[in-house]
Protein backbone atom coordinates (compact mmCIF):
# COMPACT_ATOMS: atom_id res chain seq x y z
CA UNK A 1 0.00 0.00 0.00
CA UNK A 2 1.56 3.47 -0.87
CA UNK A 3 2.82 5.36 2.32
CA UNK A 4 0.63 8.69 3.01
CA UNK A 5 3.68 10.28 1.53
CA UNK A 6 3.41 8.73 -2.09
CA UNK A 7 -0.04 9.84 -2.11
CA UNK A 8 0.73 13.40 -1.05
CA UNK A 9 3.19 13.21 -3.71
CA UNK A 10 0.55 11.89 -6.01
CA UNK A 11 -2.17 14.23 -5.10
CA UNK A 12 -4.34 11.86 -3.14
CA UNK A 13 -3.76 13.54 0.18
CA UNK A 14 -3.36 17.79 0.19
CA UNK A 15 -0.61 19.48 1.75
CA UNK A 16 1.05 22.55 2.10
CA UNK A 17 3.68 22.04 -0.65
CA UNK A 18 6.84 24.27 -0.54
CA UNK A 19 8.46 22.93 -2.76
CA UNK A 20 8.82 20.27 -5.75
CA UNK A 21 11.30 19.03 -8.14
CA UNK A 22 11.73 15.81 -10.24
CA UNK A 23 12.67 13.52 -6.87
CA UNK A 24 12.07 15.08 -3.90
CA UNK A 25 8.79 17.17 -2.05
CA UNK A 26 8.99 19.59 0.86
CA UNK A 27 5.71 20.58 2.62
CA UNK A 28 3.96 21.51 6.19
CA UNK A 29 4.21 19.24 8.94
CA UNK A 30 0.43 18.96 9.58
CA UNK A 31 1.42 17.99 12.87
CA UNK A 32 4.06 20.48 13.79
CA UNK A 33 5.95 21.10 16.92
CA UNK A 34 6.27 24.56 15.59
CA UNK A 35 5.31 26.81 12.77
CA UNK A 36 7.32 26.55 9.92
CA UNK A 37 8.05 22.42 10.69
CA UNK A 38 8.72 21.25 7.51
CA UNK A 39 9.38 17.66 5.90
CA UNK A 40 11.57 16.99 3.33
CA UNK A 41 10.71 13.76 1.65
CA UNK A 42 12.64 11.51 -1.82
CA UNK A 43 9.67 10.70 -3.89
CA UNK A 44 11.03 6.87 -4.28
CA UNK A 45 9.66 5.03 -1.30
CA UNK A 46 12.20 3.98 0.97
CA UNK A 47 11.75 3.47 4.41
CA UNK A 48 15.42 3.55 5.75
CA UNK A 49 16.70 7.00 4.97
CA UNK A 50 20.37 5.62 4.73
CA UNK A 51 19.03 2.92 1.71
CA UNK A 52 18.80 5.84 -0.47
CA UNK A 53 21.82 4.81 -2.88
CA UNK A 54 24.99 7.81 -2.69
CA UNK A 55 23.80 9.97 -5.26
CA UNK A 56 20.15 10.03 -4.12
CA UNK A 57 20.73 10.59 -1.02
CA UNK A 58 23.40 13.44 -1.28
CA UNK A 59 21.04 14.76 -3.60
CA UNK A 60 17.98 15.06 -1.25
CA UNK A 61 20.24 16.25 1.32
CA UNK A 62 20.66 19.02 -1.14
CA UNK A 63 17.41 19.79 -1.82
CA UNK A 64 16.68 19.79 2.01
CA UNK A 65 19.45 22.37 2.35
CA UNK A 66 17.79 24.55 0.57
CA UNK A 67 14.59 24.17 2.23
CA UNK A 68 15.93 24.53 5.27
CA UNK A 69 17.69 28.14 4.44
CA UNK A 70 13.78 29.43 3.38
CA UNK A 71 12.74 28.26 6.61
CA UNK A 72 15.03 29.53 8.25
CA UNK A 73 14.72 33.24 6.78
CA UNK A 74 10.98 33.17 7.10
CA UNK A 75 10.07 32.14 10.35
CA UNK A 76 11.84 33.80 13.91
CA UNK A 77 14.02 31.24 15.13
CA UNK A 78 17.48 30.65 16.34
CA UNK A 79 18.37 28.04 13.50
CA UNK A 80 16.91 25.13 12.00
CA UNK A 81 16.61 21.89 13.22
CA UNK A 82 17.12 18.67 11.38
CA UNK A 83 15.79 15.20 12.51
CA UNK A 84 15.20 12.02 11.00
CA UNK A 85 13.36 9.11 12.53
CA UNK A 86 10.83 7.66 10.93
CA UNK A 87 9.40 5.26 13.14
CA UNK A 88 5.84 6.25 12.42
CA UNK A 89 5.80 6.46 8.32
CA UNK A 90 7.55 4.36 6.35
CA UNK A 91 8.72 6.73 3.87
CA UNK A 92 12.07 8.56 4.60
CA UNK A 93 11.31 12.22 5.74
CA UNK A 94 13.45 14.54 6.98
CA UNK A 95 12.28 17.04 9.82
CA UNK A 96 13.26 20.95 9.41
CA UNK A 97 12.34 22.31 12.46
CA UNK A 98 12.83 26.30 13.36
CA UNK A 99 14.12 25.92 16.88
CA UNK A 100 14.40 28.68 19.53
CA UNK A 101 15.44 26.24 21.57
CA UNK A 102 16.91 22.59 22.94
CA UNK A 103 13.41 21.36 24.11
CA UNK A 104 11.38 22.58 20.66
CA UNK A 105 12.77 19.53 19.18
CA UNK A 106 11.01 16.58 21.10
CA UNK A 107 8.66 14.73 19.17
CA UNK A 108 6.83 14.03 22.74
CA UNK A 109 6.02 17.42 22.91
CA UNK A 110 2.07 18.63 22.17
CA UNK A 111 1.45 19.46 18.38
CA UNK A 112 0.38 22.60 17.39
CA UNK A 113 -3.03 23.00 15.91
CA UNK A 114 -3.54 25.56 13.15
CA UNK A 115 -6.01 26.80 10.92
CA UNK A 116 -5.92 26.40 7.34
CA UNK A 117 -5.22 29.92 6.85
CA UNK A 118 -2.10 30.02 9.20
CA UNK A 119 -0.77 27.35 7.00
CA UNK A 120 -1.06 29.18 4.41
CA UNK A 121 0.49 32.11 5.44
CA UNK A 122 3.44 30.15 6.97
CA UNK A 123 3.67 27.86 3.57
CA UNK A 124 3.57 31.30 1.71
CA UNK A 125 6.15 33.27 3.83
CA UNK A 126 8.61 29.82 3.52
CA UNK A 127 7.99 29.65 -0.12
CA UNK A 128 8.55 34.18 -0.84
CA UNK A 129 11.73 33.65 1.40
CA UNK A 130 14.55 35.03 0.07
CA UNK A 131 18.40 33.27 0.76
CA UNK B 1 38.88 30.80 19.91
CA UNK B 2 38.65 26.79 18.96
CA UNK B 3 35.61 24.29 19.07
CA UNK B 4 35.84 22.08 21.91
CA UNK B 5 35.12 20.06 18.20
CA UNK B 6 38.51 21.20 16.64
CA UNK B 7 40.35 20.12 19.62
CA UNK B 8 39.20 16.76 19.39
CA UNK B 9 40.18 17.55 15.51
CA UNK B 10 43.62 18.61 16.64
CA UNK B 11 43.66 15.93 19.20
CA UNK B 12 44.14 18.53 21.90
CA UNK B 13 41.16 16.44 23.60
CA UNK B 14 40.98 12.90 23.00
CA UNK B 15 37.97 10.86 21.71
CA UNK B 16 36.31 7.07 20.71
CA UNK B 17 37.04 8.02 16.74
CA UNK B 18 35.49 5.76 14.56
CA UNK B 19 36.64 7.27 11.31
CA UNK B 20 38.30 10.10 9.68
CA UNK B 21 39.18 11.21 6.30
CA UNK B 22 40.71 14.51 5.03
CA UNK B 23 37.29 16.87 5.46
CA UNK B 24 35.21 14.82 8.12
CA UNK B 25 35.46 12.80 11.56
CA UNK B 26 33.50 10.74 13.65
CA UNK B 27 33.57 10.12 16.82
CA UNK B 28 31.34 8.79 19.72
CA UNK B 29 29.71 11.26 22.00
CA UNK B 30 30.65 11.46 25.65
CA UNK B 31 27.34 12.74 26.67
CA UNK B 32 25.31 10.00 25.09
CA UNK B 33 21.72 9.58 24.58
CA UNK B 34 22.35 5.75 24.10
CA UNK B 35 24.94 3.44 23.55
CA UNK B 36 26.03 3.79 20.43
CA UNK B 37 25.32 7.95 19.65
CA UNK B 38 27.85 9.19 17.29
CA UNK B 39 28.77 12.50 16.44
CA UNK B 40 29.76 13.07 12.64
CA UNK B 41 31.58 16.28 12.08
CA UNK B 42 33.02 18.85 9.14
CA UNK B 43 37.17 19.40 9.94
CA UNK B 44 35.72 22.98 9.07
CA UNK B 45 34.90 25.21 11.95
CA UNK B 46 30.98 26.13 10.82
CA UNK B 47 28.49 26.79 13.04
CA UNK B 48 25.63 26.57 11.14
CA UNK B 49 25.61 23.61 9.17
CA UNK B 50 23.65 24.91 6.20
CA UNK B 51 25.76 27.07 5.74
CA UNK B 52 28.60 24.85 4.22
CA UNK B 53 28.33 25.28 0.86
CA UNK B 54 26.67 22.84 -1.22
CA UNK B 55 29.48 20.56 -2.32
CA UNK B 56 30.61 19.84 1.37
CA UNK B 57 27.02 19.89 2.62
CA UNK B 58 26.92 17.03 0.61
CA UNK B 59 29.78 15.22 0.79
CA UNK B 60 29.27 15.83 5.20
CA UNK B 61 26.31 13.69 4.63
CA UNK B 62 27.74 11.13 2.46
CA UNK B 63 30.53 10.72 4.78
CA UNK B 64 27.86 10.34 7.72
CA UNK B 65 25.65 8.01 5.58
CA UNK B 66 28.82 5.24 5.75
CA UNK B 67 28.96 5.93 9.38
CA UNK B 68 25.04 5.19 10.16
CA UNK B 69 24.85 1.87 7.97
CA UNK B 70 27.91 0.90 10.55
CA UNK B 71 26.32 2.24 13.60
CA UNK B 72 23.13 0.81 12.80
CA UNK B 73 24.65 -2.58 11.91
CA UNK B 74 26.99 -2.56 15.20
CA UNK B 75 24.02 -1.78 17.77
CA UNK B 76 20.92 -3.50 18.64
CA UNK B 77 18.42 -0.56 17.45
CA UNK B 78 14.97 -0.15 15.32
CA UNK B 79 16.91 2.56 13.21
CA UNK B 80 19.86 5.37 13.32
CA UNK B 81 18.31 8.10 13.76
CA UNK B 82 19.66 11.74 12.73
CA UNK B 83 19.67 15.31 14.96
CA UNK B 84 21.36 18.52 14.10
CA UNK B 85 20.33 20.94 17.03
CA UNK B 86 23.62 22.64 17.41
CA UNK B 87 22.72 24.88 20.12
CA UNK B 88 25.42 24.05 22.46
CA UNK B 89 28.48 23.81 20.33
CA UNK B 90 28.94 26.48 17.65
CA UNK B 91 30.55 24.11 15.12
CA UNK B 92 27.89 21.75 13.10
CA UNK B 93 27.81 18.66 14.12
CA UNK B 94 25.87 15.42 12.99
CA UNK B 95 24.11 13.07 15.85
CA UNK B 96 23.37 9.51 14.99
CA UNK B 97 21.24 7.49 17.16
CA UNK B 98 20.80 3.95 17.41
CA UNK B 99 17.06 4.36 18.87
CA UNK B 100 14.58 1.63 20.09
CA UNK B 101 11.68 4.27 20.39
CA UNK B 102 11.27 7.28 19.51
CA UNK B 103 11.82 8.98 23.12
CA UNK B 104 15.14 7.82 22.27
CA UNK B 105 16.01 10.82 20.77
CA UNK B 106 14.73 13.24 23.28
CA UNK B 107 17.71 15.50 24.14
CA UNK B 108 16.47 16.54 27.48
CA UNK B 109 17.13 13.14 28.29
CA UNK B 110 19.28 11.96 31.27
CA UNK B 111 22.63 10.88 29.38
CA UNK B 112 24.09 7.29 30.14
CA UNK B 113 27.74 7.30 32.09
CA UNK B 114 29.74 4.52 30.53
CA UNK B 115 33.08 3.62 31.28
CA UNK B 116 36.28 3.88 29.57
CA UNK B 117 36.02 0.04 28.81
CA UNK B 118 32.57 0.44 27.48
CA UNK B 119 33.34 3.49 24.93
CA UNK B 120 36.25 1.19 23.71
CA UNK B 121 33.82 -1.76 23.47
CA UNK B 122 31.53 0.12 21.30
CA UNK B 123 33.86 1.86 19.37
CA UNK B 124 35.81 -1.73 18.36
CA UNK B 125 32.43 -2.96 17.26
CA UNK B 126 30.98 -0.37 15.29
CA UNK B 127 34.35 0.21 13.30
CA UNK B 128 34.35 -3.50 12.92
CA UNK B 129 30.90 -3.64 11.66
CA UNK B 130 30.34 -4.83 8.28
CA UNK B 131 27.90 -3.22 5.72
Amino acid sequence: MASVFTKIINGEIPAYKIAEDENHLAFLDVMPLVEGHTLVIPKKEVDLIFDLDSEAFKDLWAFAQQIAKKVGAAMPCERVAVAVVGLEVPHAHIHLVPICKMSDLNFQNERLKLSAEQYQDIQKRIIQAEV
